[in-house]
């Protein structure tokens, strides 16, 4: 059986949850796994190249961001690039708070879980850099939007899982903080009359 | 002798550089270290959590950026205080070019040290942002300005690195990718009379 098993990648990441939200991500075992779904570990292993794999759905987000960026329309600035990729990621890539809910849950019980988030948030970042130059940025700008995209991603995500069920999309949240970004220099600057103690 | 020998903690250093330098990262160990300074092992861990930790000068950044914050002028706005903090540091964390490339030229050898970097940044990100919020900051701001702390930083450090040894000092480079990043949404909208083919 196993080779051509109608959705063996879904069979193997319900299995996989399943086995998290029961023992713990420690605990369990890709053996474990596979097992559960019916399917072998080699099946396994060719769908997640580890069981942490399982829980990074963002796992295709670079390639995902790549391709956006790359099919953005060309009278767009980079800026307008970001927001552009922010947007359709919150409405094409997070469809429910729930199943946001559940990843976090289980990488916050675990160190090397948060150190694969964070190689995935650098990994994002990279490929959105290397977007944006091609689209014509230059090297400050795409690295600044890059770590920019990054953090409006999650930090809009969490202001959306912290909202009832029944408020805005995400969408909403990524406005909100862009449109923050947008004034973090204009409303704040010290009072030139004041002059400028720090340069 | 150990106990109270004198720098111990530059002695361990040193000897760990000359280590990693002649041997590889990977394959020096911590008693190796200690024997090569004259100290115990027992000593190494009295100042170093494991022998990753002797390549993160900035170790010491999230702690050093806490009290910076904590003690910037109080007619500074959040923004400033970042402008305010990054300058302190160019001036007095990164004092040579030397040191830093001969850090990052290891840390790239090794898998286990880039992840260690980005914990680094994470925490530095994390201090930042409790900083700013005690400072007055509102969560979206914090948080966008402590990830831009971090990126600033090593952005600046990457082109001060890359410039010529009698070039600007590091503080120049922070002024201009904080200058960048002011510009961003600026000058990069798109033409209003075209419409806005993302919202």
């Amino acid at each position: 059986m196993a080779r051509w098993a109608p959705d063996s990648r879904g069979r193997l990441e319900r299995a996989a949850w399943e086995l998290f939200e029961a023992n713990g991500f420690a605990a369990t075992t890709v053996p474990e796994i596979a097992a559960r779904a019916g399917l072998t570990t080699r099946t396994f292993f060719r769908h997640f190249a580890d069981k942490r794999e399982v829980l990074f759905v963002d796992g295709a987000m670079a390639a995902y961001a790549q391709q956006v960026i790359q099919d953005a329309p060309a009278e767009l600035a980079p800026i307008e690039i970001v927001r552009h990729l922010l947007r359709r990621a919150a409405a094409e890539q997070f469809t429910g708070r729930d199943h946001v809910r559940r990843v976090r849950a289980i990488v916050a019980t675990d160190p090397t879980l948060r150190e694969r988030e964070l190689g995935k948030r650098h990994e994002l970042s990279g490929v959105t850099e290397a977007g944006l130059i091609a689209r014509g940025a230059d090297e400050v700008s795409a690295r600044l939007l890059a770590d920019l995209t990054v953090t409006v991603m999650y930090l809009a995500v969490d202001r959306w899982l912290g909202s009832p069920e029944t408020g805005p999309e995400l969408a909403a949240f990524v406005d909100e903080v862009l449109d923050a970004h947008a004034e973090l220099h204009g409303d704040s600057g010290p009072d030139p009359a004041a002059g400028d103690p720090v340069r």
